[in-house]
C-alpha cells in the first residue's frame, strides 16, 4: 500500500498523520524548553471529549513540574527511568480514580440511580476505572502529540509506592508515567522498531 | 479559556481537533454507506505506530463484516446493544493477545532474551497485554475518526462467551466492541454529556 493511498483513505493531512502516529517517537531526550501547566490543561480539555463507558472519564493526572514533588517520584521509578524523570521538562503520572462514581451526578445526570448503584460496588468500580482510564491514556498521548509535544511514556515503576506517596488521600491508582517536552529531531537515538502487519493482528470474517 | 487559545496551543487545525475529539460523538445510528476492510487496515497501519511497553503492540482486531459471523456476536451482546451490532456497517471486536510474546523476535529484535523470559511468565503477560491493548484501543478510536469514520464503542457484552465463540483457538481476550460507519449529523440524538474540568481531574505539584 502506498503512502498516497493511506493518506487518501484517512482524510487526514500527511503532516498530522506523521505528528500523531507515523513519525512520532517515544522521546528519551528533551531540550530545555519548558512545558507549562496551561499546555497540559489545554490537552486535557481536548482529550476529555474522547468516549468512555457511561461517560465515567476516570483518568486523573498528577502534573509534576520541576521541583520537590518531582524528586519524590524519582526513587520510585525503575533505576533506568530515574534520570529521565528527574530531567524532563514536565512529568505526568497518569492514574485511574476508582471513586469516579462520586462525579456521576455531573457526568451522567439523566440516570441518578447509576451513582447510587456504583457507590455500592467498589469491587466493580476499580476495574471499570482502570479499563477506561487506560483508553483515555491513549487519547492523552495522541493529544500531547497534537499539541506539538513529545512524550516519553514509561511503566517501569513501583506502582504501590507511587500510590502510597502521592495518592494516599484521594485513592487514585497509578497507571504509568509520561515525560513531556520538546525534542531536537526524534528525541531518541534508538532505531524505529517494526510493528505487526494487519494480517498478523487482525482476523477478518 | 477561549477556543482561540486552545487552538493556538494545540498546533492542530480546529477542524481536526473537532473531528478527533471536540465534536465527534459516539454514534448510535449509521447510514447505509459501507465500510471496507481496506479502510480498517489503513487505520490499523496508522495507529500501530502508537507506543506500547516494550513495543509489545498486543491489540488484536476481529473484523466482522455484515454476515453470518456478525450474527454469532449479536446474541452475546447486552440486549440493548444487539440491534446496533446487527445493523452497523462494520463491527470490530477489540481484543488483547496474551501470547504477544511470540512476536517479540520481530518486535524487539535487539533483546532476544525478552521473548524467552515472557514465554515463561504467562501470568505476567495477560495483564501486560490487557493494559497495553487498552491504550491502543484509545489510539484506534482516534484513528477511526481520523479516517472520517464514526465509532460506537460498547462494552455491554458477555466477554467470556465472546472469547469462547471467536477466540478459542488463538486465546485472544475481548476488550470491547466498536461499531464503525458513517453518520448523518452526529449519529446520536442524545445530548452531549459534560466532562470533568481540569481542576477536578488533575493535581498540580
Amino acid at each position: 500500500m502506498s503512502i498516497d493511498t493511506l493518506v487518501r483513505d484517512l482524510q487526514l493531512d500527511p503532516e498530522t498523520a506523521d505528528q500523531l502516529f507515523r513519525t512520532a517517537r517515544t522521546a528519551r531526550e528533551f531540550t530545555d524548553t519548558e512545558v507549562s501547566v496551561e499546555q497540559i490543561r489545554d490537552v486535557y480539555d481536548l482529550i476529555k471529549w474522547g468516549p468512555t463507558a457511561m461517560n465515567i472519564v476516570p483518568l486523573r493526572l498528577l502534573v509534576l513540574r520541576r521541583g520537590a514533588a518531582r524528586e519524590r517520584l524519582v526513587p520510585l521509578m525503575a533505576e533506568g527511568n530515574r534520570e529521565r524523570v528527574a530531567t524532563a521538562p514536565m512529568t505526568l503520572v497518569l492514574a485511574a480514580d476508582p471513586a469516579f462514581y462520586q462525579h456521576m451526578g455531573t457526568l451522567f445526570p439523566h440516570a441518578p440511580q447509576v451513582q447510587e448503584q456504583l457507590s455500592q460496588s467498589p469491587e466493580a468500580c476499580a476495574p471499570m476505572a482502570r479499563t477506561n482510564a487506560l483508553i483515555q491514556a491513549g487519547y492523552l498521548i495522541v493529544g500531547l502529540r497534537a499539541a506539538g509535544l513529545a512524550t516519553g511514556p514509561m511503566n517501569g515503576m513501583d506502582f504501590d509506592a507511587v500510590d502510597a506517596e502521592f495518592f494516599a488521600e484521594n485513592g487514585w491508582q497509578s497507571l504509568m508515567v509520561v515525560n513531556v517536552g520538546y525534542t531536537e529531531g526524534s528525541g531518541t537515538a534508538l532505531p524505529r522498531l517494526p510493528r505487526l502487519e494487519f494480517a498478523d493482528a487482525a482476523t477478518v470474517l
